[in-house]
């Protein structure tokens, strides 16, 4: 059976000169980098030409770039690290209503914890206000956190404007850019931030290795303690072979960034218009056009998601709804809700994300057989309702 | 020229077994285990049958098991985790004072935010005491976190009986079981520890997985927040390849214990008997017995340790002195000041630590070559001391 996969927002395949960059980290270079011996220093200059290239990658110094286990973890350690390490200036944090998990849940542990949160709403495209912004800050406001790309929707944030209200005012900005990352051009100086999350996995590199790109001077306290690794910033034995491998991955995206992002644009708008001529009642959740290149949103007035997709399933296609991460739950998205969108809206929406291996071809297979489907669920549904 | 490594204390090569169980989950079953579509659920079952592996080798049960991404993250999250989920009972931690310093430095850093920690001292072997254990217990005491082999010395804790003590007070009891695991025979239910931690790394598994075990009702705060992984207790996509190349090393080191067991200890005491008996004034630190079978720390009167391993190094010979995560820093190791062994002994220490694939042709070439090393040293030490 063919199988097509379009939910390259929940992960990706490994590329594979990624793959033949970390084998021979695997079992023949396999010291670790806190040994002085020479098993132990090969591991440590991999460790820092892969820092150089993730730095490049961002136009950040390499002294900049720690390495952790996955885009969630540099959510926990950006948020809860800058947090602890500035308790005396206030107790204060700004996110959005449609920040990953990673974010929200870290901000909610902490007003378990006695600090305090805002949560900015957005408008009916899924974007931040910059008002918003200025009205929410306060005198012991420490931090504002704010995704570059939502997950679910795609919507683009303006990070350079809300950055610049933040630190005005004297307030850390930390972005999620794990959706963004291949898909945005990407410099830290331009965007302004003090710090940003990567994920490998949403980047052709594996599940198992993120970053966290900590601005020269940003105070932040460690929050995994051991042998001081990375600097002192995140304890653990580094996991070479990933690491290697996330440096290769962003190598790739860099040079293939402007290729890939038209290839990208051109599969998800030729989706979405085959499906618009051949399916009525579909509307795309998020912004129209401020969307990074591989993600559609679209529902489906009359169908449930969760049909859809396994609908789509049994005949190896992979879409989502909501984020992978949460999936399981039947509850309508609450990325959607805080769009405005209606429970019913909300609840018939399916996420197509592209990646760098699909093909036109794909896109047409898909093209051809979800209208039938939604069609067959469409008329069934109606029987149902039918007293 | 030869390299022949004998640093496995600080990490391992990956068993060819491993890396390729591994593999498949790279390129082609990439899926997140998360997502609902058949990738998804391809990737969930390699997680769940992992999880039953590491279940098996620990005696305990599958909903017990919680992947992280290492060891030190492993401490982390069973100290940070019992003692915010427990705070209503106090504030109180029990630890030994040559714990790893994921452990260490966890509780120093629960010291500076409210918690309380006594820190236990060892005999000359490295052995903590059963009746300082009960003196230090409070009635505000949570948690007990004692390793079961040491990563410098080798020592092998009585666990069974300290947790015993520990939980006849109804405090939770902690192990470091990551130097233990694979070269003593490891069952939760005889230990009877509410939570053992794992690496890896030291278990001829990759780098960047570790294990918690979290005995059923144990009460634990996640301290990683995101899209609820792990059933809520360690956010993160799973990094599904590392996971089943972990199980798989479980699965190898429960079926090869006993052998590997008798072919390291065959190593370490023929090493031991040759260097005692081409080199004067060489002493053994830590138990004389009591030790897991893979582990020799050895001082070597009269000579600087870093002298000996670069010495080594040139030769191809990879050995290390105090703890792969701290060295750089020549201070001498806190383990062996815990001991109560001078700064000029513990300054001479060198850890010589055997693996699955060394052989007696390694030991013989080593014990050929360390009797020069040792001898000119010694010599051009007293040179230099003399006026």
């Amino acid at each position: 059976m063919k199988r097509i996969f379009l939910d390259h927002n929940s992960t990706t395949p490994i590329h594979p000169e990624v793959v033949e960059a970390m084998l021979p980290y695997f079992s023949d270079k396999y010291g670790n980098p806190s040994s002085v011996h020479s098993f132990g220093q090969e591991a440590k200059v991999a460790l820092e030409e892969a820092r150089e290239k993730v730095a490049k990658f961002l136009n950040a110094s390499p002294s900049e770039i720690y390495f952790t286990s996955c885009g969630s973890e540099s959510d926990n350690l950006a948020i809860k690290g800058i947090i602890w390490a500035n308790q005396e200036k206030g107790k204060h944090i700004v996110t959005s209503k449609i920040e990953h998990p990673a974010v929200l849940e870290s901000c909610q542990w902490l007003e378990k914890h006695g600090f305090e949160v805002t949560y900015l709403g957005v408008d009916q495209y899924g974007l931040v206000d910059i008002d918003d912004l200025k009205k929410a800050l306060r005198k012991d406001t420490i931090l504002v956190s704010i995704m570059q790309a939502n997950n679910e929707i795609g919507t683009v944030e303006p990070i350079a404007k809300l950055c610049r209200i933040a630190q005005e005012q004297g307030v850390y900005f930390h972005t999620d850019a794990v959706q963004s990352a291949g898909k945005l051009f990407l410099d830290v100086k331009e965007l302004g931030v003090d710090l940003l999350s990567l994920s490998g996995h949403k980047l052709y590199a594996p599940k198992g290795v993120g970053m966290l790109y900590i601005k020269q001077g940003t105070k932040l306290e460690t929050w995994l303690q051991g042998g001081s690794q990375e600097r002192g910033r995140r304890s653990g034995t580094e996991n070479i072979p990933y690491i290697v491998g996330f440096a290769k991955a962003c190598e790739l995206a860099m040079q293939d960034l402007n290729s890939l992002r038209e290839k990208l644009l051109n599969l998800s708008l030729a989706f979405l218009e085959r499906i618009r001529s051949a399916i009525p009642d579909v509307r795309l959740n998020g912004h129209p056009t401020g969307r990074i290149p591989n993600t559609l949103n679209l529902s489906f007035a009359g169908c449930e998601a969760q049909s859809i997709i396994m609908a789509l399933d049994l005949k190896g296609v992979a879409v989502a709804s909501g984020a992978a991460c949460h999936s399981g739950a039947v509850n309508p998205s609450s990325v959607l809700k805080a769009l405005g969108v209606s429970d019913e809206r909300a609840l018939s929406a399916v996420r197509f994300s592209f990646g760098r291996q699909n093909s036109m071809e794909e896109v047409e297979y898909v093209c051809g057989i979800l209208p039938g489907i939604v069609e067959r669920m469409r008329k069934s549904q109606s029987t149902i309702s039918r007293p």
